[in-house]
């Protein structure tokens, strides 16, 4: 229509007589062209037979439109899971001493940096190619790849900046019970380990194609009597598990700050740090919250399911309402520091309620997010003490939020899966196949699915990481792991591994 | 599409190829109609049958494929104007004192939380459910809601988060003016009366699908002689006057902060109490901006009408722009601080200007946006004045910027509305009809229809919220609504309630 | 499809509904013409001929979703664009000394408002309508402007608040070198001279619809014999080396900040101020990060070419991943401050590699951009310590990371466009043909018309900048483009401009 604009012509006012033939025309248009589209329909009644099959089978501009669709869900879904990396940067900052940030924000961008040509070059090609059930064994460096990821329908590229971005959210999960002390090469080592092969090749186990999790408990794989696979929708195992398992796992072989001292009941003195920022820890808060609406509704990587990606956007947030109340409320009740509304453990107990819906959000009822939500404040209270009381030391709460929480919420989906939701067609997860857990009269088949699933990854990842990090260090200085004890009680890390205060004094 | 839009707008440049065309469209159409008639009339006699669903019945794949967008488009928004909440804690975390600063932190992300369960719970219930012109009887715990929300097509839970997006909005206004006094179980306590009834209740007269004001002006509603309804397309008055108003019935029963000096000539010293923090404010201010993209553009609920969420973008950006501009430029012709560009005025002015066009987004001119926000930014600049004048401690200014340009804003489509804008489909609001405004030739109805709907709102509210914080403030300590005097002196309201301040000293 | 745009002639006032019931007329013309031929044919066996016709005409209901798609496309990216808003001011705050903190919040949300108003007046006018190759002359006030932008389907006003988006971005790049010594009314005159004509008219050049460099090396125009036009997809000249280079004239004219010392070799002292704010300048970067995905491949105006924007997406990504790996590793190994590493310079390597991107990024592999980005390090590296060698002040390096890494990614597409990515469809840039790099074998043609389009740009802006700067730098006080010294050298800038502190010292 109109679209071809050539030579210009001359000024011409239309006329009152044209533009009464235009409207005319406009008028006798539309009905001849309804009169004659109908008198052909019935002449022909070989057209009259064809809807039927019309009606089922995708035309080459429908299929190209619902494409378009999907791909803006998937790449805005993307550039939101991106932004977590303000979020994540914001609260390990705000939560860390002003002597050890500028080493925090460095190191989120490195592993950002890293993880991006890692996960290019191998990392995306060990996760999601074809392979075996432990390994993707093609697509390195993207080559080979086909256009489209499996049967989305969604560009390669478009897929892949999606899980690039949840490669990223592992990488920083990582980074945070091992703040204070990790050396800048420690990480640069322990971030390539992390993210071109423990993080791609455990996911495999539940994301990839032939994941021997995801295939579990059918004919011809592991447990076929289960009759259930592995379910975790946006991966409260995958990556918020396998995240804050290494991360438990580098707090352990580094040991706590110097200077941490740890408090175990309310007359000993201590505990952790206070935060240096507390407004750039809440703001971050709410900016993961806001990020992970691309997180778990963009898992589905279609908006074809309107239904799906409305409910799981509502339960998104519930959970993460429930959560901050009960991890409000806990400590106000219950101690430390009795009788305060403490802002820490409310930002910790929101994220561990996102945490946890992130494996159910697509199964479960509002009311099933709310209860899983309100579970995971109390996971991540209860965690915290226990931390504490291991004399662990993790300055951001990374190991009760995220490992914690995300084993919390792959359970969970055994217990509240409504078994009222599934569709067809290509998604994300296969979720053609509704789930009922316990409480809905589903039986126990969902739950030890789950519990296999998340504990062969937990063990798995821990077990790897702490050998990972064991290793690095043994390695010479300045090589290993932790730095140099004059590093953190002189001006400390900012200074020693940057050379720079996050606060610089000026004249 | 745009059937119902007469007036001539546009001036299009007529290639002569076009031209072309239409003349020869005008002959071959005479041909054909003749051709035509004379085919049919030897044919098909009963072909007048049938027509019409041909060309307007959408397939069953065009609805899902349109669902699909709209859901996008819903999500999306809601997303956005969910991530307002990181602009607002900035904001005002920004504008405090640093001993009130995680008071703000804390009572923002419990105030989101509690909103969450209650809009689940009640607040959508009476907000968007059928019951009678006051309030909605239906949907509690969201039980017995529809799949889809009314005629738009998208998913009921779409919906919902994206109206509890605005909820939320609306309850965090309302702390901005209490800021620094407010004990925390006070506002828990009023937390619960603001989203759980004020808000849906009240917001139902305008936004519920019988509400009394929205249907207003017709047969058998009230006032059937003014012919037009109220209107409010994104929540000038529903959002930001209730939010507005509320905080200042808060502000008046509270009284100002111990220390707060008012300065109302520039002879006195005084006046508000310096930012503590000034680049959070103004980026939190950004935040907000980028936010309102959603809550604009995204009330269509539609991507359906692009036009449509072209205009109110484009209008969105204009009215902010403006109101920053009067905002910087009256203070500093005026005073307090003749000659200085001040930034807390010009971020309350871009605010304003965003508050204002809220309401007439849809149906004003560009220019039309730009005058408004330049109004909104006189109105704050005044609004804030008065404040002073009258001894109220309004630490953000969310009485001027909410309250009185959410006033604003809703008169002010009786004054500007075009008259060309409208369209049919499913949409947010019901812009089947256009509206024009007093300086576009339309009369005084609109005006009046918008003046009856800001009072009865503003009113209504201001006497119920009164009585809220009258009765709240009246409890026994520890829940009435003020805290102890030694909590303001001491060192401070964060330490008071939370143990903890928010920028902790360490070795 | 209407690549060949030449002047408009006629102005013909035509309503909307006439001009869509004149291209309802056309197609339905055509429609009718085709069918009642076959009818008067008797309708025979040839119809079933006609479904390759079918197929590739979209129907209204077709046309209409796809313009929904791309308009909702569209605007989401306009708002992550305007979102960098939030970046930049953070970045710029974050990289400046305390006492001039203040003054960059302000002059950053000053320059987006009058950019907002002189955008809707002249500057989407002079840019985007047609006139000649050097000005467009038509839609001033957006008066006269068609429903919807060229070819592309999207609504004008949706074009307009992306184009927007990338005015206020430019004009914000501008502001970066010239922070700490520039008067706000200074300020406020360079700024409408940047907005309002050089950003726009030279834009022309290179993205108006009949832009001489656009259409360079076609028959008729400019170099015809090149057989090439100048290629800048989203804007690294267009936006970014014309920022880059103005804030450089401004640099120039102004001189160095009072107090600041350069740092040419290790041996002597020096240097930029340390920035005030890291977390800030660190989190602003994650910000522009996530702008920059509706910068990219929003820039395609249109979703139909689902491969484009997630190549386009993965290749932003890569390439700022490598950026800052380079401009990590350089000065870790070259000093200035040897064996550290330094944040500052991975923030501005992160960002170069966006900038590098920005043009070549639909045309280039995820290799490719990966070796643009570490090239763009390198260049942000060297070009930090040339501006040091020539004394000039450029507080957060807007020099190195818009001017220079500009200029390398408008180059790079000359040695790295692959040769395999075009489409056809409307879409923001022509990219109907392939381009085919030096590296791939295409020859020199490309790296000619890229090297003569960013010359010829980057010296027209900055001869015009430098006049500009100049002229307002003899201004009488306190119109002068510089403050006094007594406002750098006492309290500073914030007090003397804004009264007002960053950060007020509270009792």
């Amino acid at each position: 229509m109109g679209r071809k604009r050539s030579t210009p012509a001359v000024v011409h006012q239309l006329t009152k007589t044209e533009k009464w033939k235009i409207g005319l025309t406009i008028f006798t248009g539309k009905i001849l062209g309804l009169l004659v589209v109908l008198a052909i329909m019935k002449m022909l009644p070989g057209i009259m037979a064809t809807p039927a099959s019309a009606a089922e089978t995708y035309t080459a501009h429908e299929t190209s439109m619902m494409n378009s669709i999907n791909t803006v869900w998937t790449l805005v879904a993307a550039f939101l899971v991106f932004g977590m990396q303000a979020g994540f940067v914001m609260l390990e900052a705000g939560f860390a001493r002003s002597k050890e940030v500028v080493n925090v924000l460095l190191e989120c961008i490195f592993d950002t940096a890293i993880c991006g040509i890692l996960f290019w070059a191998i990392g995306y090609a060990f996760m999601f190619s074809h392979g075996n059930g432990f390994i993707g064994k093609n697509w390195f460096f993207l080559s080979g790849a086909p256009t489209t990821y499996e049967a989305t329908g969604i560009p390669i590229l478009a897929h892949w900046i999606f899980q690039f971005a949840f490669a990223d959210t592992t990488s920083t999960i990582t980074s945070g019970a091992m703040i204070g002390r990790t050396s800048f090469r420690g990480d640069i080592l322990y971030s390539i380990g992390v993210t071109g092969f423990i993080y791609p090749i455990i996911g495999h186990w539940a994301w990839g194609p032939d994941g021997w999790l995801a295939l579990m408990g059918s004919p011809g794989n592991f447990f076929p009597g289960l009759g259930q696979g592995f379910r975790d929708f946006a991966g409260s195992t995958v990556v918020h598990t396998i995240g804050g398992v290494i991360s438990l796992a580098g707090a352990l072989v580094l040991g706590p700050r110097i200077g941490r001292i740890f408090k175990r009941d309310d007359k000993e003195k201590g505990g952790l740090p206070p935060a240096h920022n507390l407004p750039l820890a809440a703001v971050g808060a709410f900016i993961l919250w806001f990020g992970w609406y691309g997180f778990n509704p963009g898992s589905t990587l279609s908006a074809m399911d309107a239904d799906g990606i409305g409910r799981i956007a509502a339960n998104t947030t519930l959970a993460a309402c429930a959560g901050s109340l009960t991890a409000m409320l806990l400590p106000l009740w219950l101690g430390p520091n009795k009788g305060k509304y403490d802002l820490p453990f409310t930002i910790n107990g929101l994220l561990a309620g996102l945490v946890a819906i992130t494996c159910p959000c697509y199964w479960v009822s509002p009311l099933g997010a709310i209860l899983i939500g309100l579970i995971a404040g109390v996971v991540v209270y209860y965690g915290t003490l226990l931390l504490e009381h291991f004399r662990i030391d993790d300055p951001v709460g990374a190991v009760p939020v995220h490992c914690m929480a995300g084993i919390w919420g792959t359970l969970s989906l055994g217990l509240f899966a409504s078994g009222q939701y599934g569709t067809t067609g290509p998604n994300g997860a296969d979720v053609s196949a509704t789930v009922k857990g316990i409480f809905y009269g589903g039986g126990w088949d969902v739950f030890e699915a789950q519990l296999i699933g998340s504990a062969v990854i937990t063990m798995s990842t821990f077990i790897i990481a702490m050998i990972l990090m064991w290793v690095i260090s043994k390695f010479p200085y300045p090589w290993k792991l932790r730095v140099e004890p004059a590093a953190e009680t002189g001006p400390g890390l900012d200074i020693f591994e940057h050379g720079a205060s996050a606060y610089a004094t000026q004249d």
